[in-house]
Order: structure tokens, then sequence, then C-alpha cells
């Protein structure tokens, strides 16, 4: 039986994705993420090298987390990318368009509120979610076989 | 002598596109954009059929815009992708996922003030302009032959 | 020894896939197929948000249904693509279309009364079985090994 | 100016290709397409060698097809794919699975009354057009330099 | 008007393709070979180096064939692939399958007597010739604007 | 440990397989091969339809070869590919140009005899090997983990 | 759990690859290398046949070297790429172009003392590791599941 | 006729492109190059922002002259590679890499000094070139129509 092998990526300061996971125990399903620690991510370079400019720094690591991230999406079945109502979350609809190029399928899940901003972002997604519970809902029905 | 094709993708709102296209006058570039004008890409599908929800409106013009945005940028050479400070402009930063995807060369445009939110995009460019002039240093830099 | 992972697509009013999958028991062959059940399929969408237009509602159905086809023939070594005499069943078509850009190898399943209509399908696929007989003895051929 | 490279699948037997291409005759748009005269396209192998069996005749004459369609749709910037009421055209549907599996932008043209049958190939389609003249509309949109 | 560009493959001993060349005149096409002169390509990397074994003087050529060759089925829109009855003319199996690898359309054109050692290349050909005049024949077919 | 996956391509009459297959049974690898029995591949396509004309009953037949070949090519690491002096082998030529444009390496195993009609499918690969022991040896190199 | 295929690239004259195995003995990876025996790997393919010339001789052993690197390249999730400060160690950079254009992730590690005559191929690392060290912090971040 | 595009990579402290240029002046190619002055090179992204570190002052110059290499690599039909005997040229190897995942020719040029750290870069070239004055044959006999 096919095991879906699914990415969740962007917002990380709720619990979206222990629901998700929750809620999907007892499918065929196995789960990755970028990391979520907000620090962790934010140093994720320090130990190469200490740099004293913001910019360099973060540079340093977004590359070292693109390890994590681009890696895992190149090898996902299905994305689901989650955007909260605050912060920009570029990094978010950076993963949708990486997606798009390479025609791996991915959902949204975001609230009704954002999207007007995120109308070229669900274009491509094949569904819009507004909850956990829906992306459940629709990971239940597309990996469980006929 | 090659010409390049150069994307000029994100905020709409001041004239930078202008800039950079006078800047490069004569230099061997062609530039390309999405619709630039806010209510006519917003409406751009509106009149293949009248939609009372806000979300399937968006969602049928903003197909329409990516038949003219994911066409222009597979074609392109380079992406200066820009974003300016206000709004969410989450369809740039799916620009530049896009073209990380295909391997092509992208150029962000920004201030300093937003390098943090941005910093999984800028690790993707190959390289960050903070004005116009920048960006027509860079074209000016690359296109011209040796 | 290799497992071979082969689509069932098309056609959901007959038992040609039980046919298939009985008649290969005894083979290396893991089976996917799109959602058979043809009211869950329509309705795939709907607890997404509800819809009363009727392109709308299969818009958002159809695309929660791709999440599953495109992923599976991604990731399939051969398509099997039923057409009945009835119906339009331009899904299966255009799987067929899919596969053949990929260079993914399909064998088409259908009677002779409808070979002219499908001669650009046919003309694409690796063979033509008129039963699921047909096919099974051509997956025992192909998957056995040496 | 980019000269869009547009092409016109589907139908032969309406003049909504003529219609499309007067419409869009001062845009800097090309438009290519299969031949669209019946009779032709089915003998298009004939001279090849005689074949009494009337699938091999169609598997001949379709392949020769393929070398043109296949070949303008891989070149192609974006597809116009017509589908009738009548007729099962699974080779227009063939198309549309074809240009998705290469991220190819394309529109759908049909009416309402087959939106049910057509909804897989609308969902991934990036514009559905009642009337050839909603294709027009788009095409000016999407070509028209900012 | 879209221009055709056709490459000519295989055999040498014979004017084929001048045939072809002569017939297509009037078309939007353009021709492009390998070089056919056998001496001149035997000898095609000798100036880089005398070798005195005769595989590694063979190796040293045909890669700079290669470069001609490669790049030459690249970029061409369809390929002409010719077999005569003597020598073994692997080369020209060799770009047949290469073709096929990139979904690159390919005609071949050999003799009857030839066919059932030839039944895997023309299984993936999309049209068999038996005569230069045959080819000529499909390529006025199919890159005449309809 | 990585398993390595090989194809066996090429010439079916004589024991070349199982003397790689036995040199090589305390490696990890798995062979795989076309089907070799030469009635059993010329009839491969039989039971869909008999076929007077020797050209078509050939082209059934080797399409239904195609689904084995071309899949196991795609998924294989390695193909290792056997000339013998006799026969034309087009079809062992083929699978090297396909793998060529795939990127994929192979080996050729064939005699001197025959070095300089097989020059161009020698340059491309990786290896000739003149005996099935010198492709054991290459291939124990190969994949024997530091 | 996600297994990371790792692949250990460049110099052979000390123990960095034996330091970061050992270091990452907890962690879900698996480590693949070339040959590192640096005679061994010069006569890769001596046993094929004799050759004087110095560069027909190298040419063969490297075809043969590339056969493991080529495929463990096109297989790996991350390569860690060495460069020490003696020896050109072309080999290494070619590695890591190879990886660029295949949008794979790598990671270079040498000391500070040769970044500039680095700082095109660091420049599509996503990380620079002065120790091997760094290198096991960093893929120690990268697979750990969240 | 087909105009062919070189790009001519590597070393920059000696007129090889000059000769090079010069010897094809005849010849239907257009020639392309890296910004091949030493400090302009590496001062590429001083305007984009000044850095102490020498590390990352590197890496932004070296992102901005991949906007020019990458893109001229993409879009050439054959590389020149060349490596001069001092230095460490990284940068060429890299390139070499690039175009061998890529599938496309490329001609090193070096003296024989050398051939032994160059043994993996030469073994996926299609020639190796001691002159200029070589390279120019190859190139006249590889672009001259037949």
């Amino acid at each position: 039986m096919k095991q879906w092998n699914i990415y969740l990526s962007g917002e990380i300061h709720t619990n979206w994705r222990q629901q998700i996971e929750e809620g999907c125990r007892s499918l065929p399903v196995t789960f990755t993420s970028p990391v979520t620690n907000h620090d962790s991510s934010d140093a994720a370079g320090d130990h190469l090298g200490h740099i004293e400019d913001s910019y360099w720094r973060d540079h340093q690591s977004s590359k070292v987390n693109a390890i994590r991230t681009q890696t895992l999406i190149q090898s996902c079945d299905l994305a689901v990318i989650r955007f909260g109502e605050e912060y920009k979350q570029w990094n978010a609809a950076f993963d949708a368009g990486y997606c798009s190029a390479l025609n791996k399928a991915y959902i949204t899940l975001h609230s009704a509120n954002i999207i007007h901003p995120l109308k070229e972002v669900d274009a491509m997604a094949l569904a819009w979610a507004k909850t956990p519970d829906d992306v459940i809902k629709v990971i239940e029905y597309v990996v469980t076989p006929k």
C-alpha cells in the first residue's frame, strides 16, 4: 500500500501540525516539516561562523534550513501550506511556487480573511482548507485505497 | 548579441518598473511584467462569468493572470522580484519559489526593513538590491558582452 | 524483485478493475485507482465549502480528486486506461495525454466500436486490449522476471 | 515584443478557429493547429501503405498527425482546447493532459452543457471560455504588454 | 510561420538526403545532418592527437562528432532516421533511442526487407517511410499551416 | 546499503546474462532484462489480435515489449548493453541512445571485431567490456561500498 | 522516518569521511562515496585493456569511476564536498556543478585559506563548513524530525 | 542556417578567447563569456553593499556573476572550458559539471601537464584540445553545414 509522504509548510505559532498528524494517525501517511522552533531556525547557521550583519546571518541560516526544506519538498507527494493571519510568511508562498513549478500537489490552509492576498497561491493549489480538520478530511479521502 | 528577457515581478504601487526600464534603455534587454493595474488584474476573469463568492471570483481572475505570469516566467532569462513594505505580496514570493525550482536566476528588490521575513526568498536569490538603481547596475553588469 | 505499480484509470461503472486485480493476484504488482464511487468523487470537495454554482462545485471536487490522481499517475510504472462505450470519459483521455508527456507506458482497454474516436489515444498507447483478460496477459508478460 | 505562439486544439466542425484568428489580428500572436480537414486527417498515413484493418489504418494516420500535434504543442506558449457538444473528442482531452504534465497553460472552450464531464479537464485549465469572443478577450489581456 | 528544423540521421552512402531536401524546397523547413563524408567523420578527432589504437582513435572521433549530432538532435523538431540494408548503422538506432527518451518525433526510412530487426525502432517512430518521396509527403503534410 | 538495479540489454543467443548474474551473486545488485525468449518476444502482442501483415504484427509485439523495456530502463541505475557479432541488434543501440539522453550510465559488452560500427555507442558508454567477466569486475568495483 | 542519503565527495587524503560517519552514527543517514583508494581509482579501468598513453588510460578509468559517482550523486539527497588545501581536486568542483544543475543540496567543507578560489562553488552551496564537526552539526540539524 | 551559441568558460589571464573568436570569424557562431576582468568580477556585488568579511564579500559577488554565467550556460549549444596551469580554477570545473548534468556538450582546453587532475572533467568532455587552434578546428568541423 502506498505510503504518502506529506510536507507541512508554513506558520509555526499554532499547533496545526499536531492536529493534522493526530487526525491522520490511522492513515498510510508520513509527515515531514521544516524546523518549527523559531529560535533554532533563525540560528541554524550560527555555529558555522558568527556574523554581525543581520542580512548575512539570516542568509547563512536560511541556506542551512533550505537543505532540509528543499530536499523534503522535492521528495514529498503532497504539501500542506499554512498561512496564519499575522506575519509575512513569504517562505510559505515560496514553497507553494516551488511545488507548482514541479507539478507537485499542494493544499493551502488559511482563514477566509486572507483570501484576496493569497489568490495567486490558491489558484495553483489543489484545495483550500479553512481548518486542520478540513485538511484531515482531504488527506483521508485522497490516500485511502479504493 | 544575446537579448536578455527580464521579468519584473511584484509590487505595483510605485514606479520601480519604469525606473529600471528607463535605466536599461541602452542595454540588450526586453522587459515583461504581469498586468500591473490593480483593478484590471482583479477583474481579469470577470468577463468569463460573474461570480458572487469572492474566493471563486479571485480564483477565476488569478488563473487568467497565471496564463500570463507563468508563461512569461518560464521563458525569461532573469526575474527581478520587488517587495514593498506594505501588503502581503505572496504572489511575488510564489514567483521566487517558481524560479528557484526551475533554476532560473532572480534578484530581489526590497528595503532593509524586511530582510528578516524575506530571508528564505533572499537565500535563493542571486542578488539583493535595495533600489532600482542597484538593479540597473546589476543588469548592466550581467548583460554587457565581455 | 521489482514490484510494479499500476494505475487503473477510467470507467467506473463495470467491475473491470476487480477482474484485473483478481487475475494478477500472484504477480509482483500493486494497483492504485482514482476514487471510483461516483457520488463520493463528485462530492470530494464539498466539505471544504458549499458552492451553488455547478461549475465551481465541480471545479473544487475535481481539484481534490487531482491530488490523488496526479500523484498516483506521477509515481506509477504503468497505467491501464479504460474507456466504456457510454459517457464522455474525458478524464481518461486526459490521463493518457498526461502519461504520454511523461513518457510513461499506458495500455488502453476498450471495445472495437470506439477505435476511431480513440485513435490518437491509442497511437501513443503501448497496447490496446479488448478485455480485462487481455490486460492481465499483458501485465503477466511484462512483469514476470526473465 | 514577445510573439505568443498559440495552439488551437479540438473540434473541427465549426469556424471557431477563424473567429479567434480574426479577433486577434492586431495582437502579437501566431496560431498553429492540427490538420482540420477530417478526411485528410483520417488519411494522413495512407500513402505510407494501404491497410485493410481499420485499427491499424487509424493507428498509422494518428501517428503521422502526432508528428504535427505533439511538436506544435511542445513549442506553444498557450493552447486553446475546444470541445463541441457532439462527438467524443478524446484527442482534445488528451492534448489537455499533455499540456498539464508539461506545465503549459491552456484554456478550454465549451458550452455550459458539458461542464460536468469536462470537470477534470477544466480543473487544470487556466480559464474556461464559453465563446470564441471570450477566448479573444483572454488572449488580448494576457499578451498585451503592460 | 513556424520554421521546422529537421535532422536527417543515418545512412551516408546514397543521396536520400538530397532527394528530401530537393523535395521540400518550397516548405518552411531547415535541414541539419551529421557530417556525411565517411573519411572526414572517421578522422574527426585526428587533429587533436594521433592514436594508434583503433578503439581510442574511434572514440576520440566519435566524441567530436557527438558535439554536432547531440546538439542538433536536441534542438530539432523532427528527425528522419535512415537505415540502408547494409552495414550495422548502430548510430542511427542510437539516435532513435535518444529522440524517444526526449519525446521528440522521428520517422524511419527503410525498405521492407529489414522491418523485423527494426521493429523496436519502428515501434517508437511516428511513421515508417519506404522511400524519400514518402518522407517528403509526410513532411509536407505536417508542416503546412492549416 | 544501496541495492543497484542493473538492466541487461541486447543479445539473447548466448548465456552472458547468466554469467554476469552468477558472478555478481554476492553483490548488492538486482538484475532485470527484456524477455529473452525469441519466440515469446516476437509473439508478445499476438493474443491482442491476429495480424497478417508482418510490419504491424511486429509493431504490436514491439510495443508490448516496450512496456517492459522502457519502464525497466527508466528505473535502472546502470545498463549493460550486449552486442553479438551477428544480427542487427538495433534495439540494443536504441537502448543505449535512450540511456544517454537520460544521463543514465551504461556499459557496452562486445568483441573487438565490431568496435568501428559501435563507435558512437561506445563514445557515450562509461565502459567497454570484452567479456562478461570484465563486466563483473566493473560492477563489483562500482557497487562495493568504500 | 526518512533515511537521508548523503554523498561524500572530494579529498581522499585525510579521514574526514570517517569523522563524519562516526559523528552521525545515531542519525537516520546513509553515506556513499567515490572509491577513495587513490591507486584503485587510478586503475579502475585497467582490467578492461592496457593503455600506454596516459590520457586514455586516465580516460578509461575516469569513466569507470563515473559509473559510480554519477549514479550515486543522482540518487543522493545531499552532498558534502571536501576541498583540501593541496591538489587541484577539479573532480570535487565538477561534482558541485553537477549537483547545482540538478537543484540538489550540497555543503562545502574547506578551510578559510581557500575561500577566494572556491567562491563560485560556495555561492551555490547551501552551507560552508570549516571542519567535519561543522558538517555533523548541519546534518544533525537538517535530518532530525521536528 | 543554425547559429551556434558557444560559451567560453575558465582562465582569464591569456588571450585564448580572442584567438578562438578570431579564428571563427567566418563561421555561424556567437560567443559568450563570463566577465573576464578579474577586478570587476571580484567586485561584481560591491555596489550592493560593502562587506568586511571576505567570505561574504566573495559570496555576494559570485552570486551576481552567477546571474550571467548560469544563464549563459543554460542557453549555450556548446561550452569551451579552459584550464591554465596555474590557479585553482574551480569555477571552470564547476561549469563542466553543470554542463554534464544538463547533457550539454563541452570541450576542454588545457596542456598535457594537467591531464591527470583533469581526468574526471575530461571524461565527460566531448573533446580535449591542447591549443586554441585545436578548438577552432573542432568548432569549424561541427558547425559547418553538410
